[in-house]
């Protein structure tokens, strides 16, 4: 019994993306990433919570697996076109470890996902990887710059990255603390696409489509999301995503009052300032009356 | 023998609320969170501790295992409606692995919290989930999102949740330190109800009920709460909440005095100043002398 | 060979208070505790070292072991009217995992103190729980309100607690730093006796008894408490504990010089500066002059 | 078997440099670089990211391995001739044990990256040490003085450095705050070459080899690269890397206006601030219409 | 084959003070340590460095083993009346299971230092115990209240301390921090011994004792003793504890200048500053002249 | 198989010092070490990096194996005269039990230095051990005063150190800051030797015999170094050691130009500030001129 035999067995095709993610463009980011991934140039997402990094490269992969085979074959990726989707979400605890692979307890070598990429190829997408223990940067280097290999201490091996293998992280700039940035020396081995809410026209769009209401309703929400972003830094930290909209706009579909609704998913995840909250909540009045004339 | 045989057993049966928990809606709660059930909406549980979250949660379990039917039959949930309570207390030691599992020493593999709900369907609760580790978010984002699935790399599979999974999460902010705060990426991917203490009315109620008292004795408790509660920030980093009240009514029920009753089951707990506790005691003199004309 | 098989052995009779204790009931206060214990109330006992917490818990341990008995049978204990005292002294690396129990090497699973009086029923006293690690919380909230049961994952078991299981916790708020508290949800979880230096005609048995002096040198070291413990604040950290004066009467009766004693037993374990003890020694001349007119 | 059998199996031979590395000197560098190996004293390259550093020692390495033998043969390098090249990211993580090596769980011996150089010679690249856990300095110690070796405890070892190894390390002094130094003990075991952005002549030609763009665009890119590094202090925390040139260049060459392939490549990686952003891309205004009449 | 068996081997004989330490009582301190030992009353050494407090507790446990038995037989003890003396220097990775015992990779149970002292009766004393980690807590409180007992979960045990077990611990009071000092919890559970340096007289004939040095010598170095211990907080931390003379005699017997060896053996050790040092070595220059005219 | 059979083995004579360090006695410390040595009094060498206290250890050792045999035989020492010497780096991850020892998964056990050591006899050399953890106390003090003895609980033993056992450690003074500095209980257990930059004629022999350079290039240095050294505290934060200079001679005759070579050897490692650099560089000017005239 070879080590490879002792691997955990997992199957590639459950990191394809399985429907078509609902996606528009906002500003050309598909153009740049397409161009990145040609160029083999790691990309950074830089942009506030919920306005649709994770959705956008969820997008990428699956139109990189579309007939239209942009990629090489070679080593490590079996058939050269197919190029799944490994995400990890960014904590404090994540370590080199986590993203290589370690050995279990029974002598099975269960691969990292950054391992689980390489092999494969595919986009490893590392989210609030600011988050993280400074160790990975020993994964993430030397697979960001002309390198692109991963060494596997535990196993011997040092792996090159396939031409289908795509790094890329994110972090959100406007809330990350200074005491928490990336070094350097990791910002600049990557480019980066920075995104932002979507304009009112596509917002309303993916609001419809999201939570299945009608035009009345998105327009509602998207009002009161621009009202409620232009409030941040005056008594909120953040801005309302689209996904808080799309919330509030399931709730109302399923029955809940319009007011009430914003409340559950906009307000009450944004703040926990009651005085805040009052003040938000009369700006938003004359909103209300004019989506819904009979609601004070 | 394979490595399912070897998962350390346990009886979701053991997670059912087994008799109806007490609970009366304040405001309009458990509208909000069927709603958000039905939208697979995860929610945060916003509110002071003992104001009832907990109970809210345990009866909204309670109500979703009834034998109108909301939720279809689905992968990983054995028959489709039943909907277990998985409750996991947050605190500073809490991680992803206790939520995941892990391999014991005798090679089988002990369930986490979280992959037992998304295994049986339920509610996952997380109770001051702000206490936790930062690496538990790897856990809730995927669960709380668009994904709604779960990956335990330790068996190599992600787990898909079923219909009838809930993420629920509860955080007091009133009594967290802006040092411990959740993070906007999670707060926003999640819907939020307020909790509060309940009006005198139901809080009366909720006294005769839980410690077997009369209207007297309530309606005395409740006049000392509200007292109590006003001193907030004056003295007292929090407000009474119904659980003391009902202590107290268990004391006085028992043959403990009543002033005596309250000092053991509010103020002792309240604080630990000794002018404060004579301060308070002294504003409480004439609720005594009102209800216990016998008793300065 | 089950599971069970595999658990470490001990004899819960090694838990039962022997002789009995000796103990003055001040304020009411075993009233107090009983009424709890009858009302499944949980108890915290606040108060300086030295003043009797332990002692007391330990005097009620044995009343509760009496032929009075007032408990009913239940699952877990086994005859239904024992009540032992599983004691913890908190610190801070007690973990949850000390309290609930863990796998050894040898594959047996050895109990925490939790579990032990989850089984059996008695009094789980975690002392100066203020300073434990906060993951204990999961198993003091649950153990300390409605649910009044222990989930021990590691055997996928949930433990309910027979009705002759009583937590208690005790902390002493005057030494506490406000960077170490409990959390209000914890606080609020139970009811709170206050402790505090006994009076002097109390104080006075207790030495006689505990140290075996005759009335004189009781009177003179209750004296010479007073005057010690008037000087908390200025120089002093804290009061000198009914201990201490036990102390002192020892090594008199043993024919140490009763100013000497009184170094060796209350003034050198109170303080490290050398002003401070002799501004104190000074105080207490008269007092040596009064009890032992040959001494000067 | 002997424990040398069991040592983890690895390709010294992938540890070579395959390709001529594109490098150009910048001040005679290579000549001192040369210098201190054959006077076997350790280096230190000190300057910012992206300058160069790591493609410098892989030139060096490989330059090494050519036909003309600068080093003599002797104990543990197999032909006294080759010189791969270890390299090792530094990072908070990186401990002395990740450097020797460490026993495995079936019994075999994992070396560790000094150990790998030591026993077959070469060059240990520490990249950016000052990360690393100050329990590496066991090892840089004795391997950067007169000692030149290498104690394996675990293994009971002494290992001596032959003639063709060498210890690099390097750091970023501009970057790294005071309280993260290497130590002066350290410090004061290397020779230390200062490295710096290349003249804008040498720089035009990187870019245009590396990006395969022509020489207007690398004119393009040099001058922005210029500007924005007078704006070190000024709103960016570091001037543009070489590396940020090339991949604006590729982005260029792939189709990408070269006004937003600034932004991705360069402005994006460089700073999150909105306004510092605004401030730079005007100073670039004349930059663009010099270079590209067309574009605005 | 029984776990017993399994317990690691030692001698107790090494724990015997071979020889009668050389000790010289100041302050009446032999008195009222035997009367702690005999009202079983756990003891504090309060003291500085070197002021011999380790060589007092040696004396104690060799003269406790003399023929005049105080102490009675009984379980644990094997004859009753041996006193070994288990000492451990405390540190900052001191913790319970130190002083407890744990289980080694082969199985067997290796019995931490209490164990020891509590299994074969003794003085267990623990050196600068306020270092240590605060879980030690757990084994000094039930060593040094009533209970006198040691919990060994890991056995499953409680052992109960034969008559002939004492607790020592010691401190430097002078010394300590504010940040790092003994809980009044565990202060108070002990009596307290004050040292300090011995006088003229009695250090005179330590130094002539343990140095083997006439008496001119001894008291040139008691005169530099008493001279630096003036300098105390006048730019010196600590004064020179009898330690540092017997070294500077012993230098001189061997042969080294006195002025230099007052400077190896005393003032280098005691200061870093150039300047403290030249100041305190001009004030002994009078010292030097008067005892060994030749010698400016 | 006994215990004793599966200790790792090592080979005691790779410890022997085996060529004739080169070192030249400044200031008495040899005879100071030789008295320390014959009177068992440890060994402190303070002073800044690079000024020879290794190299000062390794000839004390080296002399000490001489035919001249000064130390009696006794248990442990085989022969009862070679004097290894085993050097430890201080680190902060240095533990007690890296100076112990520890069981290894095979079942072997891996003898720590001071075990070796104290094995052996010889030098037992903890070089800047202020840097390691505290727990290293156990070690230090047991053998740094009268008891001279190691006790490796894991063996169940305690191990005297033989007559040509010493103990010596080292740390830098003037670099250390007050946070980290060694315990008085340690200091005072020591004799200290100070040790400085050597004198100008001293420096300029070794550097003459160290690069093997001649006169004039060892007097530039030695000028260079003089220039150097009296910059510490204007803007270097350490002065130049010897060993700095020696390298700078090296790259001389090996063809460097005076003037890189010191830039590369001396200033480049010692101070990253510009500004400085170029003030140093001036201020070295005509010394460049006087030693190389047709250099400018």
């Amino acid at each position: 019994m070879t080590v490879i035999d002792k691997f955990k067995q997992y199957k590639i095709e459950e990191y394809f993306p399985q429907e078509e993610p609902f996606y528009l463009d906002v500003d050309g980011e598909t153009e740049v990433f397409m161009a990145c991934y040609k160029e083999k140039i790691p990309v950074t997402l830089k942009g506030p919570t919920g306005c649709g990094k994770t959705r956008f490269v969820e997008r990428m992969s699956y139109d990189l697996n579309r007939p239209v085979v942009r990629v090489s074959k070679k080593d490590g990726a079996e058939d050269g076109k197919k190029t799944p989707l490994i995400t990890v979400p960014g904590n404090e605890d994540l370590t080199a470890d986590d993203l290589k692979g370690r050995y279990l307890l029974d002598g099975s070598f269960q691969e990292g996902a950054a391992l689980i990429a390489v092999k494969n190829g595919g986009i490893l997408y590392l989210d609030e990887i600011v988050e993280a223990r400074n160790d990975t940067t020993v994964v993430i280097h030397p697979l960001a710059d002309h390198r692109r290999s991963l060494v596997i201490e535990k196993l011997g091996k040092v792996y090159e990255a396939p031409d289908n293998f795509m790094l890329v992280i994110s972090y959100n700039p406007g809330y990350q603390r200074k005491v928490k940035d990336l070094k350097q020396s990791t910002k600049q081995r990557f480019g980066a696409i920075n995104f932002t809410y979507p304009s009112a026209d596509i917002e309303q769009k993916i609001i419809m489509h999201e939570a299945n209401v009608d035009e009345k309703v998105a327009k509602y929400l998207t009002t009161v999301g621009e009202k409620v972003r232009n409030l941040k830094g005056k008594g909120l930290d953040e801005g309302a995503s689209t996904r808080l909209l799309i919330n509030a706009g399931k709730l109302i579909r399923s029955g809940i009052d319009p007011v009430k609704a914003c409340d559950v998913a906009i307000l009450n995840p944004l703040t926990d300032d009651i005085d805040a909250y009052k003040s938000i909540r009369e700006g938003l009045a004359d909103v209300v009356t004019a989506y819904f004339p009979g609601r004070k």
